[in-house]
């Protein structure tokens, strides 16, 4: 097992926060994340909930504006923030562009050059930082569970969806639910994954819905005043997939919020009540 | 009345967070201040809890970090952050150095050159700013109070003690009690005011008590683990001061907490629960 590197601690709400690096085997690099372990993690192993983060967004960003770990301290959960991509990986014009490449992984594992060598962003969530978690922190390992925000918010959906016996339950802020249809998934899509129509619509959490359907009500939030609510973030479509398949699902639009964490923190404790509730912790 | 600009506005906890620009006069230059106005001010007028932030912030960290929206919301409190000094003011050296200049202003009304002729912040505090958020904004202008953490934790203390009438209630987060023995108070103290003694102790917190007290309790958290504890902070100096006037102070050492806003999340909720009381709007 590799080791890993403490990068700085905090004491907070009676539990630790840890922000970590080390040498990440899928990604062939450095990998950072960030760790709540809440007080109860001293007597005993506990659930975990991961949050997957928006374009552009590191692994602090999360434990610095969400607000989360006042409840995870309530209800004794782990928290974990991974980074949204590889860094400093070498690859030409990897910085170019904040929508693509550095802070913007997609959470897909790139099939194509120059990305595929560091950019596996999906196997990267699904296996290897659960193994490092589940091996360094003391975790119930068979109690987890996802979410996130934006390109975060669609990333939870498709790693929930296409392996719902890891997650028990998935909920998002303001997902990208179907990236194969707006801008901003195109634009990632096309040089991670080519041109293959097949691989593309298994990272699409509105096909991926109709295919598989998800075990758990899924709990969405969504601002009103969103300013990427029409053009990238295409809710309806996502609500048209889960009516065809009846999949339950709890989508409230948010009168007047827009694409910030100060929308996320005002509705975050509403997100771990979903999730603790799945997870055991709460009846 | 001046104008003020709206540079961005959020919902968050159903109520408005707008950070605002405008001309101050007494900084004789542009200040930034942010301003949390619950749900319940847009049927009737609210207590108003001023937070001063520590040397380098901003106007937006408090708002950023500390969780304090959620409180407010529910108890119906507005919340104003000012920045930490002027900026731009074209005084040489003004950026050279993180704890003296910009974003430390250290809440003092400078008497010497070149910092004189815009470092106001005292005046601005106590005098300018509410002028500005009473005038502008629905509030009981009689019901207010002051916070702060580190710089601003003694700016809150000082402007409270020096200023009863204005200030229903005061707590701090780490604030720096007795600048006038501390390197940090020193090395800012001489340059804004030159070398007069008397100048110097009616900015002292611990000095001040002693002279003038204060109507209600003090609220001080102080993390165990804060880095700044012995060098700077010197907690022992106020606490022995209250304690030769016996005035009412819950000065709470937190066990293993350090000088961050994690330390601020942790113990938020205690301090505007502190506030809501002398302000009257719980029992």
């Amino acid at each position: 097992m590799t080791n890993i590197n403490l990068v700085s601690e905090y004491k907070c709400f009676d539990g630790k926060l840890g922000f970590y690096s080390y040498f990440s085997t899928t990604s062939n690099g450095e990998m950072r994340f960030a760790v709540y372990q809440p007080p109860q993690a001293t007597q005993k192993p506990v659930p975990v909930l991961y949050f997957l983060s928006g374009l552009t967004c590191r692994e602090d960003n999360f434990m610095i504006k969400a607000g989360a770990q006042k409840w995870a301290s309530k209800y004794g959960l782990m928290l974990v923030a991974p980074d949204t991509s590889p860094r400093n990986t070498g690859i030409a014009g990897k910085n170019d562009q904040w929508d693509i490449g550095t802070g913007a992984g997609f959470y897909v594992d790139a099939t194509e050059e120059p990305w595929r060598s560091h950019f596996q962003m999906y196997s990267y969530i699904i296996q290897e930082l659960p193994t490092v978690i589940n091996t360094k922190f003391p975790t119930e390992p068979n109690q987890t569970s996802i979410f996130g925000h934006s390109m975060g918010g669609y990333g939870g959906l498709m790693c929930a969806m296409r392996n719902p016996q890891l997650y028990k339950s998935v909920s998002a802020f303001a997902p990208i639910v179907a990236p194969i249809e707006c801008s901003w998934g195109q634009k990632a899509f096309s040089p991670y994954l080519g041109n293959n129509q097949k691989t593309s619509h298994e990272y699409d959490a509105s096909q991926l819905v109709q295919k598989v359907g998800y075990h758990s009500s899924i709990l969405i939030d969504q601002g009103t005043s969103d300013q990427f609510l029409t053009g990238q973030l295409l809710p309806n479509v996502f609500e048209q997939a889960c009516g065809k398949i009846k999949q339950p699902l709890n989508f409230r639009y948010q009168a007047g919020y827009d694409h910030s964490y100060y929308f996320i923190c005002t509705f975050i404790a509403d997100h771990i009540h979903h999730h603790v509730k799945y997870l055991g912790l709460i009846d």
